[in-house]
């Protein structure tokens, strides 16, 4: 534990965010290209190396999101590398390089499994020679289209170590600059994770950059990543909040302050702008809907506060004797109020524009209506807040297909909960009210909504609307985005339109049954504007 | 990551579960002795070795709950010994003492800050032959109770490594059992923390257990822990769910898993019942009201569910492509529908039964009366919504100062929200009916009951109550018990009486604000039950 200081120069660590790709596959996340690309134009902001921002093989809408963001965020100069995963098939590394083509600075990153578990399941029993051979094809392939090439033997950890690294010598021999070792299932233990790595390491040289991908499931990501760091991997794999399958990937956000934070013994600093960390880590949790628990570290609501009175008295008698990190440098600096009802829509641009949002006049027209319609009941707007309004105003989603005009909904202990809704199916103008009861207000406002767009739909002939008359509410999280009884309700829904297909909605506003109602609308309208998108250019899945 | 089998008996590891006493000092978490006792008969089923149940000096409820724990679970034949927390005051010593008394095997934890920059600020600047000469008196006064003593030399990461070395010899040399090492700020990095703790293992010899207590800032706390183990620590400190200060504590259910899982290399098992983890993990969610992350590792809703395209089908085809644990083996098996509304009352109180609960008569009655009426709007419920029902009525207040008889709301776009209650004063059975608007239904129902409350109080002329017409809301969150639009909406707040004073409640109902309503209503009883009891026997605080 002691201190240290290096006299040659500290070589930083290359932060590879996986949160659109890895991130995204979380249950439940469906996000859009726009509110993709608002996460990407964030993480340029944050500063990370490299963005991998999709599979664009696996869905149309993760092609589009992948070249959008490759021909905005990918174009900065000084910006980001922009990533896009293949497997080693030439029509995925095919499909990659076209999403990629408008980045100044693109990689494509291929995977194969190689474990025995996973060759045996997932490649109907592929050869050992089979395997490398197709890992050689694909590096191959890839570099013909960059010559920034990525390669990850799946389930790395559970491989047979010597075919591991017979593995690991055909893909760099093959040109690939990056060989990332994924540990796919969370089983690594920190100090043979870090041994295996430095093997690894002295292997490959100088020339190739061994990177490493852990998965969460025994809470030894961050510990894994760092381990392997000691141990001369130069490249880590993280996503905001730690989101991903199953328990999540590295949490960028604790394996960034790790490094900044023990410096002193790691010497392995990153680039990252970590003052961004609580602004992405908040925009990432509501364009997602997965909240950030109250004892997450770094980001957590608690990661900087005090209880206890022996633990109360210390921070007063002198902030470090329990903090290691300060609230200022993750850019935690409490909610501070920024605008009020009187504001004007000059301050209200000006604000959005300082929060890092670039809003196009119509965007701000709709935004600064809602702020105006919310700071009417409600004091004073935070940062927070104002992030909460972008993200369910501008990003929910591009264009509505149904409108909620109204609502007005009314229950108790001893009536049953009803609800009555105005909605209008924005394509024909017209309007409806309609009204349900419900096991509670949240439930009869959705049935409301259901039965006015199934009649809207009916009406304009279109039945694969009308069938969203069986839509249900399969998940429901609030998140009081500001402290105080005047809380602004931010809720995120997640609802099953059939074949279990699933959308999350979010909706903001200071009465929490009117929020969720909103947020129904949301996820109705992304099912929607999905299907309607997807008549005009059909979806390619492999 | 080779396997291997010892030829020697695996000794287990001793799981120190400091959930109600670390875990409890999470800002906003107040549960009383009732609460207490449920999570400890918990912790007792689940076979951790030691409960740290609370720090007896510092309130009267502190005391109280180790009181009652210690002639509860304490005296349960192979049940877990009880620890309590004291400085090295002689009152603290005394007090844990005090509170122990009834339990069959107790240990009394003394602790004593060794950092410089702790001694400095929270001591005085004592010096090192002081803080020495202190922490052996209190090892000392403690064995005259209990030959199970266990010492900590807080902030020890910190603490210069040959006064470490020192204080350790000291305590040992005191006569304690158990030296811990607490990692007080996270600061720590796996393998500087397991070379340490290795060096102190030979330092002390076998007669004396080393333990862990490591937190969470840097995310590293599962992983110190893992490696100290490795390194010959024989105890580790652990919360359920990992909460406790800023990021918490170790997590209880991500340590335990890594030693099943890992036991190939580990060696070290633990006397966990694995099945009782998710069921552990839930009832600590429920009784703090701190929700679990989806991505949290074992106990997140995705610990186990998998979303991409090629998990699923790898899933599908061998579970153990992307399973390193088993659902079954955390209990985690769904929520599984057991009771409809045609269930009658003796199926209920044996289901509760076999979820673990020991309930009397009269609070089976309660829980039954509101699970009839639950099911009367939502066709099944399924052990979880069973527990949130328990929590709610029966574990949440021991008796009610004030009952909501009845609520009304409505609101909507164009609408104020508007609400009306009917609320009782238990103790002269006066009833009052009041109404207010607010920002949102939740929060007009809030300013209904505050009136009402109010104006009760003042006419049974107590001033104290009277000011719960200034309560106010400061945090408010939503878990959804089950999926599916009729879900059991589960709403925990926390609500501010007054002079920094907080009180979380918690309130269950299909209806999203009269969940809040109860909630509030709960916070506002307990602040009530706590003043009362205060009054007849004053906090005790150093």
């Amino acid at each position: 534990m002691s201190s240290a200081t290096s006299p040659v120069p500290q070589q930083p660590v290359t932060i590879f965010d996986t949160t659109l790709r890895d991130g995204e596959q979380a249950p439940g996340i469906s996000l859009d290209t726009k509110e993709k690309l608002e996460i990407a134009e964030q993480l340029a902001r944050l500063r990370v190396d490299v963005i991998e921002a999709g599979f664009p093989i696996t869905s149309q809408g993760d092609y589009e999101a992948v070249k959008a963001i490759a021909e905005s965020v990918g174009t900065e100069p000084g910006g980001p590398v922009i990533a896009a995963l293949a497997r080693c098939h030439p029509d995925d590394i095919t499909r990659a390089a076209d999403a990629l083509k408008g980045a100044a600075r693109k990689r494509i990153h291929v995977f194969l499994s190689t474990s025995e578990i996973h060759r045996q399941h997932l490649l109907h029993g592929a050869s050992e020679d089979d395997i490398v051979a197709q890992a050689v094809d694909g590096v191959k392939r890839a570099l013909t289209y960059t010559d920034d090439v990525e390669f990850s033997p799946q389930d790395a950890t559970r491989t047979d170590v010597d075919f591991l690294k017979r593995i690991v010598d055909a893909a760099v021999e093959a040109g690939a600059t990056t060989v990332n070792i994924p540990d796919t299932v969370g089983y690594a233990l920190p100090a043979d994770f870090g041994a295996l790595i430095g093997d690894l390491v002295r292997r490959v040289g100088d020339e190739v950059a061994i990177s490493v991908h852990c998965h969460n499931d025994l809470g030894l990501a961050v510990a894994n990543s760092i381990e392997a760091v000691r141990n001369g991997a130069r490249q880590v794999e993280v996503a905001v909040n730690g989101i991903g399958e199953r328990a999540g990937n590295c949490s960028l956000e604790e394996v960034v302050m790790a490094l900044a934070t023990r410096g002193d013994i790691l010497q392995r600093p990153t680039r990252v702008q970590t003052r961004e960390i609580a602004r992405t880590s908040r925009l990432v949790s509501a364009l997602t809907g997965y909240p950030v628990q109250y004892n997450k570290a770094v980001v957590g609501r608690n990661a900087f506060a005090h209880e206890s009175g022996i633990h109360q008295h210390g921070v007063i008698q002198e902030r470090l004797t329990y903090e290691i990190m300060r609230a200022e440098d993750v850019g935690v600096s409490g909610s501070t109020i920024v605008l009020g009802k009187h504001s004007g829509r000059h301050a209200f641009a000006k604000q959005l524009a300082e929060m890092g949002y670039a809003l196009d006049d119509k965007e701000i027209t709709r935004a600064f209506a809602r702020f105006k319609e919310i700071a009417d009941r409600k004091v004073e707007l935070s940062d927070a807040d104002l992030h909460a309004i972008v993200a369910d105003e501008v990003y929910a989603v591009e264009e509505d297909a149904y409108e909620l005009v109204s609502l007005q909904v009314s229950g108790g202990t001893a009536v049953a909960p009803t609800a009555t809704v105005r909605v209008r199916r924005v394509a024909d103008d017209s309007v409806i009210d309609e009204s349900a009861m419900g096991d509670g207000m949240v439930d009869a406002a959705c049935g409301a909504i259901r039965r006015a767009v199934a009649r809207l739909a009916a009406a304009a002939g279109d039945p694969a609307e009308e069938s969203l008359r069986a839509a249900t509410l399969v998940s429901f999280n609030v998140a009081a985005v500001t402290g105080g009884i005047d809380a602004l309700g931010d809720v995120t829904v997640q609802v099953d339109v059939g074949n279990g297909q699933r959308f999350t909605g979010r909706g903001v506003s200071t009465d929490i049954v009117e929020a969720s109602a909103r947020a129904f609308v949301n996820a109705l309208n992304k099912s929607v504007r999905l299907r309607r998108g997807a008549q005009s250019s059909p979806v390619q899945t492999p």
